[in-house]
């Protein structure tokens, strides 16, 4: 998988899933029972052991930690919680410059927790890829502003648009955490970070240019000095694609609405690229499910490396004996240099 | 309006609003006060009461029925009610073939109260066009199957890719309810017909071209009779505007994720654009509103049409006097010839 997100040779396709740590493993739902979604992210025996728990189960190529975006947040001691079926929920949302005054900085003490979990994993992955990984600042700033998930966020772009001073502080603290939470994981064992902006296909190209790239780029440029690959994935960003590459990312995620072939196409064909295996072809019989993995594939060639995943996280109802199906498949299709 | 949908020499920059008739007008809230969603727009006189509502306050250059894109689901006696916070919720959702089968199909007849209100709303807008719309196959389909909004649209997609034929099947019955809704309205005095695939950006172009855009067609065919300009629009569709203005469309409605020089360029620069004003302006300072504005009409010249618009519709907090003031300030921008 590292091999692949350099653009080196490899011997066979790497393939993980985003979310393979999640809810669609008995064994998972098993072990949250009773404890509340932030409480197991910071404990690291639990943690380590969700992380674990595909790896055991699915013969993925790497193994992503267990944790959430607004982990980081809550160790910083911002007021959030994660209240089921709904999302992230702030409890004061931060709409003014005197609220972005009052934003804790993260201390990377506070991190502890995620260090620990991470010794765990390490230890039992063996040579196996650890990914870390952070929510990008727009991600982070548009649940802090809205207060919890949103269609339009429209209240974050009218204070991004309204108040660019404090946008712009908000974002800056945001990445301040981001590179925090990154350098962390990466310091603790993990070998690539990813940084997720799960919302930013909510803006146009030259809103994200003005608004967003410099933050995004300074995480990422954060992170440079460990030497460990970056990804850089959002969904919905089919015209974000190019910007999120000079943000300065390694690897570009691409999503399941953008083919494979068009995206690679789009960002020059010489950076690696990881996805885009529809989430709803899970859903569906096995030749079908193959036939479209071997299309990703085929697109995947045209990339200097290509790890695959889905355009997006494992969904709750997915059928985990699907997805081992998928990598075992994976692993099987020879490599064409 | 109509002189710039068709590209014809204009006076004078047409304006008007995705939901300006609706919750960000007080006189709306009172008149809703006590009354379900569905039932205020199957009442003749509330239904044309709503949709004058924003031509008296804001001196836009059309009016658009108020309605909501699974009112003829409704009337055709699908079960289904909008639920407050929620939006439209299917109490039965349509999954197999046996359920598309059983899907009633909708008289023109059950359309009456759609026809009354027109017939009002028509005899006091006097030359003033009144626009009609309809949900797109798509979209209607995605409520149906998914019983509720979805972020993901996640069984839409699985059905459509398992079972091909009942997918196609309900495309085809969804698309004689959208011909249906939109022929009612073009004949009852509707001088302009806007399809709305409001949830189409959730597809990559090959899915849209495969499973959808045949369906659209036979709705903007099915109406090309009728001699009025047909309008498509969703939103999250940068990569598909090509495709669904090949699916018939006379002009195309731009969303506010694409920059309309943008979306007119790809395009080919010979179809009358709608757009698009971001919503999230409406909640700026002025001066930075007028800008925005400008720079869309700037852009809009680009094209053989252009009508002014959001990207989406008004927000329910928006203020009024904030759209008053640009439909003022649209009508008096010169138009350069």
């Amino acid at each position: 998988m590292i091999r692949a997100a350099r653009g080196d040779a490899i011997d066979r396709h790497p393939v993980w899933f985003m979310r393979q740590a999640g809810r669609s493993l008995p064994e998972y739902r098993k072990v949250r029972e009773g404890i509340t979604m932030l409480d197991s992210c910071v404990q690291p025996e639990l943690a380590a052991e969700i992380t674990l728990q595909p790896i055991r189960r699915l013969d993925v190529d790497a193994a992503v930690l267990f944790s959430d975006i607004v982990v980081p947040l809550f160790l910083a001691g911002v007021d959030v919680e994660i209240a089921p079926g709904v999302g992230p929920v702030i409890n004061k949302p931060i709409r003014s410059a005197a609220d972005v005054a009052e934003l804790p900085d993260l201390d990377p003490a506070a991190l502890a927790p995620v260090s620990e979990a991470i010794s765990l994993i390490v230890e039992e992955l063996g040579p196996k890829p650890l990914i870390g990984f952070a929510g990008a600042p727009f991600t982070l700033a548009s649940y802090l502003v809205e207060g919890q998930p949103s269609r339009d966020h429209l209240t974050t772009k009218a204070l991004m648009f309204s108040d660019p001073d404090t946008w712009h502080a908000l974002l800056a603290w945001a990445a301040r955490v981001s590179t925090t939470f990154l350098r962390v994981q990466g310091e603790a064992g993990a070998s690539a970070l990813q940084l997720f902006d799960s919302w930013v296909g909510t803006l146009s190209l030259p809103v994200y240019d003005e608004y967003v790239a410099p933050h995004s780029t300074d995480v990422l440029n954060g992170v440079a000095d460990l030497g460990l690959p970056r990804i850089h994935f959002g969904t919905k960003t089919s015209e974000l694609l190019v910007a999120m590459r000079a943000c300065g990312a390694d690897v570009i995620g691409v999503d399941d609405r953008t083919p494979l072939s068009v995206a690679i196409k789009r960002l020059g064909s010489d950076i690696p690229v990881q996805g885009n295996i529809d989430p709803a072809m899970l859903f569906t019989p096995w030749p079908m499910l193959q036939a479209h993995v071997d299309e990703i594939l085929r697109a995947g060639r045209a990339a200097p490396g290509h790890i695959v995943n889905l355009g997006h996280g494992v969904p709750p109802t997915a059928d985990p004996d699907v997805l081992a199906r998928i990598v075992e498949y994976v692993h099987q299709v020879p490599v064409q240099l």
